[in-house]
């Protein structure tokens, strides 16, 4: 009943002492379904509230056509488990919710904390399957039940963003940079920032996103927008167009007529074959104003207008007239057209130039594309051929477009000892009873091989034995695994009352190398877009029996009429 | 600049008076993209952040295949513009994000609020239309840029599942109760905290979320999970199973057994046709702790085990059995299976029950429906046939998962009174420029007929005479228009500096009933799900006339070689 417990919220000390709250301050006890309190009152009404139930949560499918999902989601859920305390103002409003109920339930509430819940857990940022609990949960039902609707929100969409970010990532090759820039698409505020936090888990390398740069540390990026090119009508909206140059030895007093001066160079080079004409003169002043605010890092949008009769050689002229006062400039953004084709023109533009002006670099300089890219158009510019750089990718990463849910479910696998099971006409929506473990073993050539639970009481299996490994629904479906390595997935995130030891939360950029060290050591066969091959989770001999056990006891035998 | 102004945040008043912040408080002058803060730096740089700029927030293409949209969110937007103002924390992040920037620039950043800036908007829950401005914003470029990435974050999202729960609404009908249980698979915390406020608006009548209860004050509701049922084993665990009767006058010592006395009298009788065996027990028990909790307010999940052999009979003996203690049961929630089919069925018993045990309003019983139901499975269900009173809608729904974006915009239109148009390749994409004025021309009937577009110096369009409504891109279509009734849709929410008087903020109930008025007045051929009409959308004469001189102005005349 806990009323004595340290209150978590407020001036008073958090239970997990350095753990801190959840990024979201609307995280809060009463971010649930109405039924779990229903629920707790239930259960407190008949005394039955501080039964112990274990709880699994896990997902029947993976997103997006593939076989294997990153998990995310559970430093969340442990920030809030931590801190989880009903403050007297949420009570008034369960009370006033719930107005037949007794007044001992919000006393019981009032003195409801996680202190005595036991969290196990995958390692976030771990690539995992179908069916296997990624958290389990155990403690009193009616405070378990309290945290089903948090933490199964909390896992859904941090799981299939981060999803979606690495298969970005995996279309787009390693050695591409990878910039989310979803805020403004995404489902609401914190979408946009929860989609920036676990796209960089998931393997992008930024976000435009100013807030979680701030609260996550995840680099930020971004230049300018084409309202910034238009407002611009011309270059005597530039009072002082003075730019020092970068050693600080020279001064150019008119930075836009050096500008000038170089895009007449760069109309008259011969090997450009007279490719660009008059350019559009607000631009120029826009990219120029641009590059005395940002001479170290200049990167335009160069589609405004037109990108091979404006924006480029405009953005080249510009480019040139920084170089010759020591600037290096940054590249530019394509954000509409033909990217294929375009990157492809303006790599050659850059290297031409190189070569005619004697700029070593400016070949190199970045091109970043950002029009509604999605993995199926990264995929399509890698056949025609590009030369793209860098992917800023928004709308269909943030939303998770082409499936927009994960189906996180939480089920009850035990309740004071019994193992419960959850029968359906649906086989894939039967769930697997027992506080379980789970194993990973690895092969000869290390990846893994297959998943195994067991019952909690199993003895681990062994490295180097035969280990029989079963399908848990499919008689036929079984084979015998030698493990080269076995390895436990769940780990002890909040003991409870229990003398577990607490693993460590680790930061966002270890979670990050973990997720991108687990992707890359998975057999490339689960990976691919086409036709994966689907990873193998198993139960062992023991829980098989069991679960077949139960579940002939559970069924009612049905009659055809 | 503006380091007068009583500061929004802290201890001082919000310059808005009243108005508070947004429901989130992730919603911060940080939550955009760093384009906007670079380029308002380039502005300051040159000289140019103080120019004053007009941006319309619209979007080109309506969800959901339909031909309208609901749009919502903007009183997130007036709170956000209200308190609008960088804290020194945000200030230090930005130093830090932008490490070559001017100091001065800071310092103009920390005295920036929106007391200059004007947003005039069409009032929330409007039916809307592509490329209508649904919000015009005029002020200084570098303010009303920082304000693009969180307005269109705030209205995208908030227009697409408004726009949503409308369409499930119009699909089930104005008789059904439409229950949104969307908050576990919704995209993060506030993906759900919004799609309840939202659904709301686009006519749903309750939500599971009590957080979403306790902010906007929508009714709640919810009952209990199937893990509440099987984690009854037997009736043993309901120590007191005592209940009074609902006046008082009678004590009943054992409620279970006079479920199961009950739940015998259901198995015989005769226009049953021995329908029901056995029930499983445990299942019985678990609805009796419930009824015991809840007499008043009994409703149950009834698909556990077994609907028809278990569930049902086990549901009408407890519901018998509390109408024998004079209370009323509120009915069952089908969560799997053929719902057309057991919601049928239901109803027979129900109607059988009532007649057999005279049991006034038996048969009235709600029959609540809740597996992954969308406006698909709800029209096949009417096809059917079926006997759902009320359906609880979750992924589908919140999620938007039929089309998770909308593709709001937010682009300048007009500078230093200098009208700004946006070039596209794509005729769509191309911005109409001006400030705009914007009337709803309805017809004799009372039906809307087209939205006019005009610009700011445009007189009004009169009542009785005809109008010249032109598409703005395609010179052939247009239309003379004499309309009933003329309606001028953008009203002042935030008048900045401006005499103009400010509209209120509605309660959220009055925005529900606009947009349910909204969507009753509209003509049926738009809203219908199959190919639906078409509603027109034109600009003036001279409206037009002057985007096709500007786009020429503008273009490049091409060149084929």
């Amino acid at each position: 009943m806990g009323g004595t417990e340290e209150a978590p919220n407020g001036s008073m000390a958090p239970i997990g002492g350095e753990i801190m709250g959840p990024t979201n301050p609307m995280v809060t006890p009463l971010l649930t379904d109405l039924y779990q309190y229903t629920m707790a009152y239930a259960y407190w009404k008949t005394g039955k509230h501080l039964d112990r139930a274990v709880f699994d949560l896990y997902f029947r499918k993976n997103p997006f056509g593939g076989e294997y999902t990153v998990f995310a989601g559970l430093e969340e859920c442990i920030h809030f488990v931590a801190n989880f305390k009903l403050t007297d103002d949420e009570i008034s409003f369960l009370r006033s919710a719930m107005p037949t109920c007794e007044e001992g339930f919000f006393e019981y509430l009032k003195g409801v904390t996680c202190s005595d819940v036991e969290v196990y857990a995958i390692p976030e940022g771990s690539v995992v399957f179908p069916k296997v609990p990624l958290i389990r949960v155990e403690g009193p039902v009616a405070v378990v039940q309290l945290l089903e609707t948090p933490f199964v929100n909390l896992v859904n969409y941090a799981s299939l963003v981060t999803t979606n970010a690495a298969r970005h990532r995996y279309v787009s090759g390693q050695n591409k940079v990878l910039l989310e820039f979803g805020l403004r698409r995404a489902q609401g505020p914190d979408g946009g920032i929860s989609a920036s936090k676990y796209c960089y888990i998931g393997g992008f390398d930024a976000t435009s996103n100013v807030l979680a740069g701030k609260l996550f540390g995840i680099p930020l990026r971004g230049t300018h927008s084409h309202a910034f090119v238009s407002s611009y009508m011309s270059a005597d909206e530039i009072p002082d167009k003075t730019l020092k140059s970068r050693d600080g030895s020279r001064n150019c007093d008119d930075f836009f007529s050096l500008a000038q001066s170089w895009l007449k160079k760069v109309q008259s080079v011969s090997s450009l074959n007279g490719l660009f004409g008059e350019t559009n003169q607000s631009e120029l002043a826009a990219f120029t104003s641009y590059a005395l605010a940002f001479p170290n890092n200049f990167l335009a949008l160069v589609d405004t207008y037109d990108v091979m009769r404006s924006g480029l050689p405009n953005f080249c002229a510009v480019a040139l007239a920084l170089n010759s006062l020591g600037y290096k400039a940054s590249g530019i953004r394509l954000d509409s057209g033909d990217l294929a084709y375009l990157s492809i023109e303006a790599r050659k533009i850059f290297n031409l130039i190189e070569k005619e002006f004697r700029v070593a670099g400016f070949g190199k300089m970045v091109i970043t594309a950002s029009n509604d890219l999605n993995e199926e158009t990264i995929d399509a510019l890698n056949k025609q051929g590009h030369e793209v750089d860098a992917f800023g990718i928004g709308t269909y990463l943030v939303t998770c477009y082409s499936q927009a849910a994960l189906g996180c479910v939480f089920k009850l696998v035990e309740i004071k000892d019994q193992p419960r099971i959850k029968l359906s006409e649906d086989v894939t929506k039967v769930s697997i009873p027992c506080k379980k473990r789970i194993f990973r073993l690895y092969g000869k050539e290390g990846y893994p091989l297959v998943d195994l639970m067991t019952g909690e009481d199993e003895s681990m299996p062994k490295e180097g034995e035969r280990i029989l490994c079963r399908h848990p629904f499919i008689e036929s479906k079984r084979a015998y695994v030698v493990a080269q390595r076995v390895e436990e997935l769940l780990k002890c995130y909040w003991p409870g009352r229990s003398n577990e030891p607490r693993e460590e939360l680790p930061s966002l950029n270890k979670i990050r190398s973990r997720c991108i060290k687990q992707l890359e050591q998975m057999r490339q066969d689960h990976m691919r877009r086409l036709n994966p091959t689907p990873y193998k989770v198993s139960v062992s001999a023991k829980l098989y029996d069991f679960i077949h056990y139960l579940w002939l006891n559970e069924a009612p035998v049905g009659e055809l009429q």
